[in-house]
């Protein structure tokens, strides 16, 4: 039905949907998914729609990240933030009216998001699409960064993410690390991980830090989901060391 | 494969997947969704695939409602009448030959309804795909519209759908009904239902009658699927009484 | 993300998924798939992911059937080897070089297949892509032809695959074994079976041989999975024998 909206408002726009895997009403899901995919997706009008609050006071929102030619559009509940604010600085947002011609209140994705989207795509100026909100009242949060400790050569790092592989997407990359193989301590237990550039190269019942398609570095272990094996959460704190003899 | 034959004949037309989740051979199921979505279809060419009888003697057909734009092309067995009556009066129906390249006779999808498909949205009449047919003669029934007694102040409604959350929609808008609440009778079953906006304004163990996407009114329970909690199934009768003293 | 790089390289060109859902790491699952849907979809670029090897020393190539005016591009898996002979004779081939740019390792499909298609459908020869490589060195087989034995009168095939009804494919069509009713053996097993041009013309209960959408022979069964019944998968060997008295 968005793609029929969509299609009217904006013909010949290329259409491409990215996910519709999302855990209903898991916003945090959503973000990450659009934080992840969002260098490959702009410039362009991304449309994301995670929306437990559909019908309620929250606001429907259309950003725009100029510099990198892209317009996110859906409900102002978190999901579309850390997308922004990787692509760059947010240099306008607009509130989304209600449509009056919508037949109920629960499908902001066909009746609100969806015209909104396809008129930017059209080429309308966001200011068409409703009144200006401060960008700085947006809902949500950027995606953690690591914070690296210089003095006792540590990174702490968060879990963002568990696939349904069992991997375990850490915020790191080797960018924050350097190379591995790290010691790597989440809660009571504690291992030194070889960093490793592909699943096929782990040993079956190995685990190790695999630097993933967004080059993060992800905890994988191919015999059993690593995340069930140590526990692995979504937010859990991990700290990652260089080994003082890393060369092993 | 349905898809690649209508880029063939069509290559400049937009194509939609509207959903691949109809139970296998659920005819009513499909006619409902495509009744549902038909508004935001057309104007545009409507493929439709469930098709138990597909190589027996059922005909394959395209049916034109020129008042909405609209063609839909499909299996004439019920299928494609309610959404094509949604959209206006029919105004010319063909029978479609079989297509003498197919290598079986098991995928028209493929063989027949796409060819024809992209045919019309090319720019074909509808006369080019086949022998005229009389459109009494499709098979299906329209949508049950509800009964409404205005002596007794009540509505005769029908359960058209249990969605995958259990929801029950009924063949009922406000329009019908007027606002709540609502007294609402199925077989044994009674209560005095609330007529509410959104799934986030009932209470988690209150039973509610939404207006859905479609405006329709749905009987809607957050913490347990309705239709499990009352038995409700698709068919069955609904009356709704205006209460006497509705301002609650 | 594989369309949004496609799109990005080939903004023109109609883009269309033909499946997601071949199991993980299952290549021959994925080059029966491409090979059945390969005269449909040529002309034009196929690419292909079923890629255990992602990451490893496996080759990524891009193969070129100019008689078809076909370009497949993929992992040298045995992959796309049996949809490019299926197509005609390959005319070259190219392995295609890591991409720099890309975050990690583990993502071909992204960052090196998308790119590699998207140029070739924007109008690219394949030349550009990378080195050429010897096509008689591309991995993989062709599909078994069933062998004919004209003595006998009988047809050694093999089932090339169960589909999720519980139907097997053979590799043999009417054309290799003449009209049905045909003896069947597989194993210790044997009976008589008639060819039906439908599933519908199959008794719940009885076993049949359906030319499938494919043009081929495939055991069917309406009452129970035939393939679970007989014990039947992937390779088996299955003789077919015209009944002498087959007028029945």
């Amino acid at each position: 039905m968005v793609h029929a909206v969509l299609s009217t408002y904006a013909p010949a726009a290329a259409r491409i949907d990215l996910t519709h895997r999302i855990p209903p009403h898991d916003i945090r899901a959503g973000a990450l998914t659009l934080w992840r995919a969002a260098p490959w997706l702009a410039p362009g009008v991304i449309l994301g729609v995670v929306d437990p609050g559909v019908g309620t006071a929250r606001r429907a929102v259309a950003v725009e990240v100029a510099g990198a030619g892209a317009v996110l559009v859906g409900p102002d509940n978190g999901l579309l933030l850390p997308a922004a604010l990787r692509l760059g600085t947010i240099t306008g947002a607009v509130q989304l009216p209600p449509n009056p011609l919508a037949p109920g209140t629960t499908f902001d994705g066909r009746d609100v998001f969806a015209p909104a989207a396809g008129r930017v795509a059209a080429g309308a100026p966001l200011s068409d699409l409703g009144q200006a909100v401060d960008p700085a009242s947006l809902a949500g949060e950027p995606v953690p960064e690591p914070v690296i400790d210089p003095d006792r050569g540590s990174v702490e790092a968060e879990i963002l993410w568990v696939d349904h592989f069992g991997n375990a997407q850490l915020n790191a990359t080797p960018a924050h690390t350097g190379p591995g193989p790290l010691r790597v301590r989440v809660g009571e237990w504690e291992a030194t991980l070889r960093v490793v550039a592909s699943y096929g190269a782990i040993p079956p019942d190995e685990l190790a830090l695999v630097v993933d398609s967004y080059g993060h570095l992800s905890v994988c272990s191919p015999g059993r989901p690593a995340a069930e094996r140590l526990g692995l959460r979504p937010g859990d704190q991990v700290r990652l060391n260089r080994e003082p003899h890393g060369h092993r």
